[in-house]
C-alpha cells in the first residue's frame, strides 16, 4: 500500500502553520517568510526555483527537505495553494501561481467546492479539481499516483483534516523557534494524535527542530 | 544582578502546560502525569522525595532537571502550587501540600489576593503570602533571596505573567511529544518573545525536547 506523506510543514513554537492576515502578497500573513526561511536557504528549494544568494545549503535542513519528492506520484492541496481566488472560478485562463511548469511534476488534486476541467501543465503536472472529503480525495489521488505515494501539500487546514481523518502515514513538521501569537493552528482538534505515531525529534544548527511522525503498524489491519 | 529563572516547565507539543479539569487529585487535569513523566524518572526528582522503582536516571533529563536548585535564593509560585484552596483562607492550620519539610529550602513568595502571616517550615522553607503584580512580587523575592537568583515555580499562568512582563532571564521548557488538545496554554499572548532570547533545543533519548531560552544582553541597560 502506498503511503500518505506530509513534508516540510513549518509551525511556530506556539503551533501556528500560518500567521494572521493572509493576502495575495503575504501568503503567510504577519508571519511573513519567517516560517519558511530554513527551507528557502536549502539547495532543494533552490532547485524548485526559489532564488537566493548562494546555490543553497546542503546540511541537515536540506537532507530533510530533499525527501519531499522521492516516490511521490500525486499531491493533494487545498485551493488556496493553487491560487487566491474564492468562490466560483471567474477566470479559467489563469492557471494558478505555480507558472507554466509547476514544481510538482505529478498529478495534483486541488480540493475545491467548484470543480472545473483538468488543467494539463508542462513538465508532467496536471491539476484535478475535486469537491470531496479527505478519504474520497485520497482515493482519487491514489489512482492518479499509481503505485507511488501521495503527498498532502497543505495548507494548514488541509493537513489538519487529513490528520483528523487518520489518513496520514508520515508527517514531517518543522518547529520554528518563533511565537506568532495568532494565525491558523495546526494541532487543534488532534488530541491523542501521538498514540498512533512514533515521533523522532532532531534539532538543526539553523535553530529549527525537525519532528518526524511515523505511523505505527496497524496491529489487526496488517494481518487482514 | 541576580537572574530570574524558570526550570523543568513541561508543555505538550500543542503548547498546554496543564490539561483540562484540574482537581486536588488530578493537579494536571486530563493530562494526568504525562507531562512530568520525564522528570519523575530522574534522580533529581527522586531526591525531592518522588518515589520510584529505581534510584532515578542520571542522563540528559537529569542533568537539565538538576540545575533547578543551583544558586536559587527564593521561589515565586502561584497560589495553586501552595494548595488547592480558593478565596479567603478558612484553615490556616493547613500548611500546603509540600509537607513539614518542603523541597524548596528557601523563602517562597506565594501570589494570592488573600495575604496571611508568614509560615516558617522546617529545612529553611518559609512561605510569604503576597498580593502584588509580578514586578512588585519580584522585588520582594529579591530581598528574600539576597544575592541569589529567583525561580518562578509556576503554574502556567504565573510563568506566562512573568514572561509577558519581560521579567524572565532563563527559561527551561520541556516539550513533551503529546497532543493534549485542551487545558491551559503557556504561549498565549507572548507574540515575538523569541526576539529577546537565544534559544537552544536539545532532544532527549526519552523523547522530550529541552528548550533553553537565554535572555540576550540588554544593549543599552547593560552600560548604564
Amino acid at each position: 500500500m502506498s503511503l500518505v506523506r506530509v513534508h516540510n510543514f513549518s509551525v511556530s513554537l506556539d503551533g501556528f502553520g500560518t500567521g494572521e492576515g493572509q493576502r495575495l502578497d503575504a501568503p503567510f500573513g504577519h508571519a511573513s517568510s519567517r516560517l519558511v526561511e530554513w527551507a528557502m536557504a536549502t539547495r532543494t528549494f533552490r532547485e524548485m526555483g526559489i532564488p537566493g544568494p548562494t546555490s543553497g545549503s546542503t546540511g541537515l535542513d536540506d537532507a530533510f527537505a530533499s525527501t519531499w519528492r522521492r516516490g511521490i506520484g500525486a499531491e493533494i492541496m487545498g485551493r488556496n495553494k493553487f491560487g487566491p481566488q474564492r468562490g466560483p472560478w471567474t477566470d479559467e485562463e489563469w492557471k494558478g501561481w505555480w507558472g507554466d511548469d509547476p514544481v510538482f511534476h505529478t498529478p495534483v488534486v486541488v480540493l475545491t467546492h467548484h470543480p472545473r476541467p483538468v488543467l494539463e501543465m508542462q513538465g508532467g503536472t496536471s491539476f484535478h479539481f475535486v469537491d470531496a472529503d479527505p478519504a474520497t480525495a485520497l482515493e482519487a489521488a491514489r489512482i492518479l499516483a499509481g503505485d507511488l505515494d501521495v503527498r498532502i501539500g497543505g495548507g494548514v487546514d488541509t493537513v489538519r483534516q487529513f490528520l483528523a481523518a487518520d489518513l496520514v502515514d508520515h508527517l514531517h513538521v518543522v518547529v520554528v523557534p518563533i511565537l506568532l501569537g495568532r494565525g491558523e493552528r495546526l494541532w487543534d482538534g488532534l488530541e491523542g494524535l501521538e498514540e498512533r505515531f512514533d515521533i523522532e525529534a532532531t534539532p538543526s544548527p539553523s535553530g529549527v527542530v525537525h519532528l518526524v511522525f511515523t505511523r505505527r503498524a496497524r496491529a489487526s489491519a496488517a494481518r487482514s
